[in-house]
């Protein structure tokens, strides 16, 4: 049977679910329920969610673990009363940096992903619509605009990076798709004219071609376009045009779209355009 | 002088950065820079990070904040010496985790956003790609196929969360917008054709009339499309048609689009497709 771990909040829960996860990560040999309880927000659901984790501790044999970020005192004590193995963030954090900034901490629910600003939302929205509109080579006029233009082949990551780059970090992404209409007479392919005047923004993602393939088969089964002697051939020449124009790379066959736009960040001088404080 | 809080890493900065946020977001008088350092993952980039900490604690006339979640026993060491007030999280909260659970933790690097298994992978690119070809009434013959169908006026906030469904939860979310094709001959809208079978999949978003006339006013501005009249006069119409068909609606002026998102999950029967772990 295995043991169960609630993430609990008055708020999205998704710092308490964040950290939870990274920290039951670490227990690889575990087998772990993970249940997200959002919005516990009223001394009533509280009960009830005590109620249940009982029931639960009941059923699995063994406490489950509590890892919450709740911030009304009232409530966090109604779910501290249930058998839990509890990981209680902010009693344990809280307190040792009021001392160290010398302040109180305003105990205010749900202020991490609360909109806060106009300006902010906005930005968010736009790059949203920027990537939208800017999407597979659908416009490239915009490119002017762009924080950063993604190329590769078809179906290698570039429109679920693009959009998590905007929502994430109000990023202006757009992204470029390298087809054979970009290849020369002897098969190379050369730099696309509408990238040509922004060699500077441009990042490349590369795929395994098993993975492409797989990936391709989906949308269009048993087509040429999802072999892999097309998959390995289209793969070969994109990335001989990253290495001849140095423009730098991320394979996503080995990182999530997380580590592929975190890393993106990381090593060239994107910078975010929203954070969510 | 403000002080600077460090977010640190040797994965995507992503844990470090949500529990932080959440943590100082709790300190509202206080100013602060927030910086975030991922891919801290060896010696080197420690001891430069180490180096560059010791400079802001010299700056600021205080030691910065200092809140990781490097796995790395040595990296953590060098992150450790400089001064700074830590929070560490891992060795916080992993040794008593290791007790409870009767296990050793792995001190694996960035377990939580890695890719892992292939057909979640295959999920969250799929719902993106559902997202999108089912954007704005572009399609509405596969609804059958969709979890949720998004429904309000022009510039609400569909697209971008239905993006976010499908990014973070694996949700399939279709999105569609009521017009004045919608509306019946008296002024009032029924219930769109395409969207009649589907009435338990439906969701709507509204917003503040001033806000919605800032937003369209970036993208047409000094049309009719983005006037208060009109604006005023869509939200009612779309307003009473949520009641009428009891269609659950939240007002998206209020809320971030992780709020919305995850209120969705918590109200409807939703369930996620897709998680990080």
């Amino acid at each position: 049977m295995p043991r169960t771990a609630y993430f609990i909040s008055d708020g999205t829960g998704i710092t308490a679910e964040t950290l939870g996860r990274s920290l039951l990560a670490q227990f690889e040999g575990v087998e772990l329920n993970l249940v997200v309880k959002p919005y516990i927000d009223t001394l009533e659901k509280a009960h009830t969610l005590a109620a249940i984790i009982a029931q639960t501790a009941e059923r699995d044999g063994a406490r489950p673990i509590v890892i919450d970020t709740i911030v009304d005192q009232a409530i966090r004590a109604i779910i501290a009363d249930a058998p839990g193995f509890k990981i209680d963030i902010f009693s344990t954090f809280l307190a040792p940096l009021e001392e160290e900034l010398a302040t109180h901490s305003t105990y205010t629910v749900g202020r991490t992903h609360a909109i806060g600003r106009d300006d902010i939302y906005m930005h968010r929205i736009d790059a949203v619509h920027f990537a939208l509109d800017n999407d597979d080579g659908a416009r490239t006029h915009q490119y002017d605009q762009a924080d950063v233009i993604l190329v590769g082949v078809s179906r290698c990551g570039k429109t679920p990076t693009s959009l998590y780059l905007a929502l994430q970090f109000g990023i202006q992404a757009a992204n470029y798709p390298l087809t054979e209409d970009d290849l020369d007479e002897d098969g190379t392919l050369s730099m696309p004219k509408a990238l040509a005047p922004y060699r500077h923004k441009l990042f490349a993602l590369t795929i395994d071609p098993r993975r492409l393939a797989a990936i391709r088969s989906e949308r269009r089964p048993n087509s040429r376009y999802c072999s892999m002697d097309q998959c390995m051939q289209e793969l070969q020449q994109a990335e001989a045009l990253f290495r001849r124009y140095h423009i730098p790379y991320i394979d996503t066959t080995r990182f999530s779209i997380e580590e592929i736009s975190t890393r993106m960040i990381a090593e060239t001088s994107l910078t975010r355009r929203f954070s969510p404080r």
